[in-house]
């Protein structure tokens, strides 16, 4: 398949859809709303036989009626009437469609055979389709939001492609909550046209995507998507959690999108055989991704800690072993440029322990000195606290409930993780950060994060995690290095 | 040792803080601000040799001069001058001690002979010390806050005791806004005199505590950890985690709170045979926690998964799978049950998949069902959304920005999990709620999780955590039913 097929798709100047309702309970009227309301700049064309006007727009009564020929087309009417509406919009010469509606192969052999019929109907015309039974797909850049949910994900350069719609939905909440954005979202649902490895592929080539995140319940041709994978990684890295991996789990899975979620061991070997980065959970698979944003790969894993919090460095250093990194042995020539900046009682070693009594510009020189060194690959700081830098006019305001402090804790903390970044740029290794947000309130810690999302960044909060993308990142490094 | 001799410790009614500071960036002025505000309704005497008065409280020159015996002290004097306040101390008739002060084992043996003094001083006068090289101690229902951070957490039934004081104010500050509160935070440093251990018997017997929390670097002596623990989760659940799992963080360890680290495979085997519930992290260490704040325990291990996103279903069977919980078989009459209440394609299987159209009280009546079973155990309810219930007034602001809607998406979820709790009493099963929260911004989740942790309860993010959580109660079910 010629991945250019997809482009109608997600770049589609004009969209109908069919099954627009004036009902604010259906997904008719919900969908036409976010569409709306997402921005889409191109031509909108409600379907509905009865209707004469919704949410401002004229509606015609059948796709035929449409004054042009649609680059995409969503289908969101009752199960029965989807085979004659992709008829119809093959008749239109239509070129791409997403097909919400649910009740076919994951309901049996009968929803299975008229699944068959729409893909054969589709494909005699070269009409791509995702779903059935999906929730959609966004594709922020070009402000294209065909979803349930009414919030709208922000352009940015993570792809998510999921077996599910709630998880597709749920990821791309928490990028926009981080501050983050994504380069195209899909729901790919039953997979009845278009499977999984069409989507990569298509993002393979994608300049706007710097990382593709996959929820997998099961495949359709495990052959196709190992070959096409494949290539895949070559390009861009590839981070995929894969549900089913327990009978009971597969069993759900075949009543929720009928996938055939095969033998854990072997999609664990798939993995392994195509440099696909397995996350172990979504929190790790929205970790590992965001990792992939920005950060230099490393070209060893001899691993630097740094942090004020003694514990927080035997945890890190402790992930980091148990992931199979190596802690970097500090030079002799590293300590004695350490002693100059550290209290005497300093520990030495690494991980670094900051202790008390170090000012930010310490702090951060500190973090440039072991990122320099040639005994080391990359860094993992933990703790922005003691980086924090404010104006004295700033520390008028300290501790103090009121916009004003709260202003300047954001300030702060973006500028610590952006110099940090600036640092991995200039020595070409990644540096992770992770920290805890112990003097703001919640809200404010919320706040906090989003910042450093928009400035392009990711603060993580545990040292687990922040080794775990450390993990990744010296795992795919390597994968590139090594030719594949 | 008497657990009584700890008393003076945390229910302390008159507070003397030896090394008191009129400068803000030393321990001895924010400690005692922080105590002050914390709003301790005893006698507070800062000791300061120069200062008249520190915040509004009268400083005296020395320990001597105080006019009566203080029940606790607080240490904040530097490293050399600490033996010398020990000794003022037991000359005073003080009964029990916090050091602070930092600069002693974990330097090496200079360090180790100076603390040994100490306790030798301390214990001539049978006086108990917290520390040295430790942030402090938290005693919430005393309003008796001890400690370096500005926030102070509200009282509630979680302890912790952490060979970490910044670990032990992270976790302070997650029950914290998450709307939860703790019996008791101890921050136990160096442990010279008093070890985890003696805290956990403490604990044991507190009618606060439900549930106690400890993140351990290594023993000071593992054999009377043993003895002593074992009669503890007798009484009540302990979740641990322990750092220094590896060479690499097992070096860290000694240089932060000089513990011995002790191997792995000991650590494990002691939780075996003690009941300990082991947690591979702090996200992991705190969610434990909050399962046995106020679930029953399960009398088996058939769990029945309830939920309106398909791909959350698969997730949380195979998660429960893999954590050794069986997925309970739903009889026929069970099946027959739901049939009245889902539509005619529901998936008649475990997890329930509770597909579009069923109003919020037909789910909760499907969860009250499944929970009734005889064969089930526990139930595992993901996704609150299809179960909030508004009325006609509040849908009115649906989806707007301002506060009634929030208010109302608030109150709508804080009754679910609630009645989700009196369904667990009434069948004395537990009932184990996660969800996301797609139409909430960021800040209106966490004050929704705030909201629910203030009614008594927890609702977790991802199926992983509630299987988790889910296990652990499975797992203390067993110890005490064994008769442990």
């Amino acid at each position: 398949m010629d991945t250019k097929s997809l482009n109608p798709m997600f770049t589609a100047r004009s969209v109908v859809l069919i099954g627009a309702s004036s009902n604010p309970g259906k997904w008719g009227y919900v969908m036409l709303k976010n569409l709306i309301n997402g921005g889409f700049t191109g031509n909108i064309y409600p379907v509905n036989p009865e209707a004469e006007e919704l949410l401002g727009k004229k509606v015609y009564k059948t796709l035929e009626d449409v004054p042009e020929t649609p680059d995409l087309a969503i289908i969101v009417v009752p199960p029965k009437a989807v085979l004659a509406s992709v008829q119809a919009c093959t008749d239109k010469g239509i070129k791409a469609a997403v097909c919400i509606t649910a009740g076919f192969a994951e309901l049996g052999e009968e929803g299975s055979r008229l699944q068959d019929e729409m893909v054969r109907t589709a494909r005699a015309k070269g009409m791509v389709m995702v779903g059935p039974n999906c929730n959609g797909i966004m594709s922020p850049w070009e402000k294209l939001y065909v979803d349930f949910p009414s919030f709208h994900v922000p352009p940015g350069s993570i792809a998510l492609v999921c077996q599910s719609g709630g998880i597709v939905d749920g990821l791309a909440r928490k990028a926009m909550i981080k501050g983050l954005g994504c380069s195209l979202c899909v729901a790919s649902g039953n997979e009845a046209d278009l499977h999984m490895e069409d989507y990569l592929a298509y993002l393979a080539d994608d300049l706007r995507t710097s990382v593709i995140l996959c929820y997998i319940e099961g495949f359709k041709d495990a052959e196709r998507f190992y070959r096409i994978v494949r290539e895949v990684t070559k390009k861009k890295p590839v981070v995929a959690y894969k549900a089913g991996k327990t009978q009971a789990g597969a069993k759900a899975a075949m009543s929720h999108t009928a996938s055939i979620a095969g033998s854990d061991e072997v999609f664990e070997g798939i993995c392994k055989q195509t440099g696909i980065l397995r996350a172990q959970n979504l929190h790790q698979l929205f970790n590992l991704g965001t990792a992939f944003m920005n950060q230099p790969l490393p070209k060893g894993q001899r691993i630097g800690i740094i942090t004020a919090g003694g514990g927080w460095g035997v945890m890190a250093a402790d992930e980091c072993v148990s992931l199979g990194l190596d802690m970097a042995k500090l030079s002799d020539e590293t300590i004695k440029k350490l002693d100059a900046f550290l209290p005497a009682w300093w520990n030495r070693g690494n991980p670094v322990d900051l202790v008390a009594g170090s000012g930010p510009d310490d702090v951060l020189r500190v973090v440039e000195m072991v990122l320099a060194s040639p005994d080391v690959d990359g860094v993992i700081y933990i703790g922005l606290m003691p980086a924090l830098k404010f104006t004295r006019e700033e520390l008028l305001h300290r501790g103090a409930t009121g916009a004003a402090w709260g202003d300047a804790l954001i300030r702060a903390s973006v500028e610590v993780v952006r110099h940090l970044r600036s640092l991995a740029g200039k020595y070409d290794k990644p540096v992770v950060v992770a920290s805890e947000h112990l003097i703001s309130s919640a809200e404010q810690e919320v706040r906090t994060l989003h910042a450093i999302g928009q400035s392009g960044n990711v603060c993580y909060e545990m040292p687990y995690e922040a080794a775990e993308v450390m993990a990744a990142l010296v795992s795919y490094g390597k994968w590139v290095n090594a030719g594949n």
